[in-house]
């Protein structure tokens, strides 16, 4: 019998075809919301792999009665609602970096534009009938992009920002870049890109080691009317700290994604603990940077053929680093 | 002596650098609002080229006072300001085409990805607390942006455009571009780039050609979740029919810097005809593309080193066909 994968998620028809095409071949593919309550701890128990979107849906019950579980793939670019400490350390975790990397990096792109023409503060401004033309319109060719966390999203958006005339310079902990770019280097860099850089983009994974890691002592190193993008994981800054550099600093601009407090339910109106919302420079938007019809049948497939991969006895690409999370 | 170059704005002192530096050597500089009274006259009488903003200043009264002028030339890209009505046919004017082109060029390019990401829109919800996640961000990779008036503007814009990845289709009365892009043709083929695009940008001069061009006969054509930008000047659409179109159409977008009613004092609070400031589906900015601190040096070169030109007795470029016009 081919090994049980189970899909942890709502697929829609798209979805089921991309996955029963890619694996039907090697696996049969049961999906967690059609298992018959009566079923239940049978088909779990024969669970080999789980295809999951962020991994928030692997409750401690579901865990628990997977016990023939070998390998945990995701469709999300980070792996920071796996549950670890609910998982037995055998267990292979694999995220899925890279899979949405091009349209969070146009994403990027997008936001960093917005914020050097101000445009969704004109825009509101304009709704009053106030036309703001005092607070220039800069020119993104010639600025200094620092990127922090130069991976997949990092290249894709580097790429883009040296077609228009930008510098690009990149931290990450190897301190390469598979691209030519204006300056690549380790953590030890850091304090020199972020005070040398125009507009720095933040695409850092969630670990114990990023958690909280861009506080006040990142934050007095910036440019007074420095843009932030973050589009990473939110709690990567820390919250009161960006408030507090937001209010005293009403020159600088942060384009946010990704936040602290998430609404639980579907449309379910949500602030965060300080209130961003209220302040003239940021531009906010609902963590949709990595989600785009467009690529999801990309996402899908980069994740489905690392389970491929893990099936076949291949090693599997992105496996996640446990130490960096429990 | 001399001849007489007349500035009619006020000019700032980088402005005046500037000016001086490329001039000096070969005309007498005179800023309008430093002639004196008394001598209003006189010194009008011996002007013989303008550098005027965008023709707007050119008031009767100073036109008729300068009998000796022979040349007009216009900081701004577009002469829809100058009064033609009140000038000798024998006055040679020219535009600025090409000297802001690349700052206009970027601020279409962050205009159309705002757009495509719905970035105001999700910013606006953002700060009710509603995230605003079912309208999907879609990929500028891929898509097909056709530029109506494909000129200096055109060409900035569609090398950023290739470079990320998306098609280029142009029009303009040519039916040639200076670059290889996906498309070009004459007036002739507006109507099949109209309905091929999915976005569509106007850069087009204000002429009594272009005015009330961009009327029902044309949205009609258009895709219904098109992205219609506009940076060329406002009255080249039908107001009314823009409107009824953004009204209808929810999920078409519209992203637009230029209007049919600016405000007349600095700060003047100042609305459309129509409601435009209610709709869900557009973008408003304030008439900004062109201007930007990053570009103003060479916008005035361009303009100067064009006087430089007409002094020398070399043909000018940019020259504006008055029938255009009147």
């Amino acid at each position: 019998m081919k090994p049980i994968v189970l899909v942890t998620f709502r697929a829609n028809e798209n979805d089921r075809k991309i996955i029963e095409e890619i694996l039907s071949d090697v696996a049969q593919i049961v999906y967690l919301k059609e298992i018959d309550k009566g079923e239940m701890d049978t088909v779990l128990s024969d669970v080999k792999v789980v295809l999951t979107g962020s991994g928030r849906d692997l409750t401690k019950e579901i865990i628990s009665k997977m016990k023939n579980l070998e390998f945990i793939q995701t469709l999300s670019a980070g792996a920071d609602n796996i549950p670890f400490q609910l998982l037995g350390e055998e267990i292979i975790v694999a995220n899925n970096a890279g899979g949405n990397a091009k349209a969070v990096a146009e994403f990027a792109l997008a936001l960093i534009l917005s914020a050097l023409k101000q445009i969704p503060r004109r825009d509101r401004y304009m709704r009053k009938g106030i036309w703001l033309r005092r607070i220039p319109h800069e020119l993104l060719s010639g600025k200094i992009v620092g990127i922090i966390g130069f991976g997949h999203i990092g290249v894709e958006l580097a790429k883009m920002l040296k077609s228009l005339g930008a510098k690009v310079y990149g931290v990450n902990r190897s301190g390469r870049s598979p691209i030519k770019i204006d300056f690549i280097g380790k953590l030890d860099s850091l304090n020199y890109v972020l005070s040398k850089s125009d507009i720095i983009v933040l695409s850092l994974p969630l670990t114990k080691h990023t958690r909280n890691f861009f506080d006040e002592s990142k934050f007095k190193l910036l440019k007074r009317n420095v843009i932030l993008v973050n589009v990473g994981r939110g709690s990567v800054i820390n919250q009161r700290d960006l408030y507090n550099f937001l209010k005293s600093n009403p020159d600088a601009i942060a384009a946010i994604d990704v936040w602290w407090r998430y609404p639980e339910r579907y449309e379910e109106q949500i602030f965060q603990d300080y209130p961003f919302h209220e302040l003239d420079n940021i531009i906010m938007t609902p963590h949709i940077a990595g989600f785009s019809p467009d690529i999801r049948e990309e996402v899908f497939k980069s994740a489905l053929l690392n389970i491929k991969r893990f099936l076949r006895g291949e090693k599997p690409r992105n496996i996640v680093n446990r130490d960096d999370y429990v």
